[in-house]
C-alpha cells in the first residue's frame, strides 16, 4: 500500500483566489521569547489550498462544511488523466474520458498540475475547469466526489453555475489538488476537511491509496 | 464498514487551551449583501477541537506539523478504554490496561470524554492525562501515534516532559479526540491533520472505520 500525498503544502505564500483573504499564519507564543512551547494563530480563508466546498458557499442558507457525509469522501476513487491540450471540461470531453461507468468518486488531472511546479507559484486564471453541461452530466451520472487540480471547480470569471449545479446535485467538491504524481487508474481517496460548523468550507487534507 | 466521526466541531464557542488564540471565524462575503459567493475566514490557533502536535511545538526548531508521517497516521488502531476512576496515566495504569503487544496506535478513552457532553463545553483542568513515566513507555514500545480524549496529552500545567519525550521519541500526537461513540478494541484510523508548514500544530479530521 502506497499512500500519496496530494495536498497543497500551506504557506503564506500559496497563492489564494482573487479577493479572498490572504494567508497569514503567525507564531503567537515563542520557546525563544520565554513560552513553554510554540503556539500559530492560523488566519487562512476557507478555501485555501486543497479545500472543500460546502453546499453553502453558492446555495445561501444551505448546509455548512460539517454536512458532508464521510461516506462520499472515504473510498473507491478513479483518476482520470486529461490531455494538455484540453482547456476546459464540457460534456464532450467527458463522454470521451472512458471514466468507467461503477466510478462514482472521479479525481480529474489535468494541465492544472503542472501551475504547481511555478517556484513562487503564482495565480493562474487561465486553468481547466468544468462547464455546466460537464456538472450537470456529472450529478446525472450519480456522482459523489468530484476534484480537480486548481482552485476552483469552475471556469474563473463563470463560477456561479457549474457550482450551484454540483453542489445542488448533491455532490462533494475538492479543489486545489497536486496531482503530479498521480497516473490515472484507481486508487482510495481518503478526502478529510476539518469540521467547521456552518463554514462554506473548509482546507482538507486529502490522499491517494495505491493498492500496489 | 461503519465510519466513526471522532472529531470535535469547530465552532467559536469551542473551549480553547488557556492563553491560545480564541476561535474567530467569520464570514467575510456574502451572498445576501451582494456577493457572489460566502467565504468565511478562519482565525484559530493551530491547537483547537481535535488537533495533532508537531515535534516544533515543545521542542524548539525541530519539525512542523508537514513532516509527521502518514503511514503512522492511517491504519490499524486500538482503542484503550479506560474506567472512569483512572485520573492520570502512569506506567502502571498502562502496564494493567492489557494493551495488545503489536497494537503500535493507540488512542485512550478515558472519562474525559464525558466533559464534551457539557453544554455549553467549559474548559476543564482535572482531565486524565500521560504522566512522564507513561510517555516512556509509549516509546519504549515504539507506539506510533497515541491519542486521548482531551486537549492535551500531558497534565495541567505539567505539559512540558510528557510532550518533549513523546516527540522526541517520534511519538505522533493527537489530542482533543471525542470518543463517546467508541467502545475499546481494533479499529482503522485515519488522522489528518492540514499540510501547514512548519507550524507546531494543526487541526485534523479524525475518523475511526470499525470493519463490521
Amino acid at each position: 500500500m502506497k499512500i500519496i500525498d496530494v495536498s497543497l503544502p500551506i504557506t503564506n505564500s500559496l497563492p489564494v483566489w482573487p479577493g479572498d483573504p490572504a494567508i497569514n499564519n503567525q507564531l503567537v507564543a515563542q520557546i525563544n521569547l520565554g513560552a513553554e512551547c510554540n503556539v500559530t494563530q492560523l488566519n487562512l480563508g476557507a478555501h485555501v489550498g486543497t479545500h472543500m466546498d460546502a453546499p453553502c458557499h453558492f446555495l445561501d442558507g444551505r448546509e455548512g462544511i460539517e454536512s458532508l457525509h464521510l461516506e462520499n469522501l472515504i473510498g473507491p476513487c478513479y483518476v482520470v488523466e486529461l490531455p494538455d491540450d484540453v482547456m476546459t471540461i464540457n460534456g464532450e470531453i467527458l463522454d470521451k474520458a472512458n471514466i468507467p461507468s461503477g466510478a462514482n468518486r472521479l479525481v480529474f488531472k489535468t494541465r492544472n498540475s503542472k501551475f504547481w511546479d511555478e517556484k513562487p507559484a503564482t495565480f493562474h486564471t487561465d486553468f481547466t475547469a468544468f462547464e455546466p453541461d460537464a456538472a450537470r452530466l456529472l450529478v446525472d451520472r450519480g456522482i459523489r466526489l468530484i476534484g480537480i487540480d486548481y482552485l476552483s471547480i469552475a471556469p474563473y470569471k463563470r463560477a456561479t453555475e457549474t457550482h450551484r449545479i454540483l453542489l445542488g446535485g448533491g455532490v462533494s467538491i475538492v479543489e486545489g489538488l497536486d496531482l503530479r504524481q498521480v497516473s490515472g487508474g484507481y486508487y482510495s481517496i481518503l478526502c478529510l476537511p476539518l469540521k467547521l460548523v456552518g463554514s462554506d468550507g473548509s482546507p482538507a487534507r486529502v490522499v491517494l491509496i495505491d493498492e500496489v
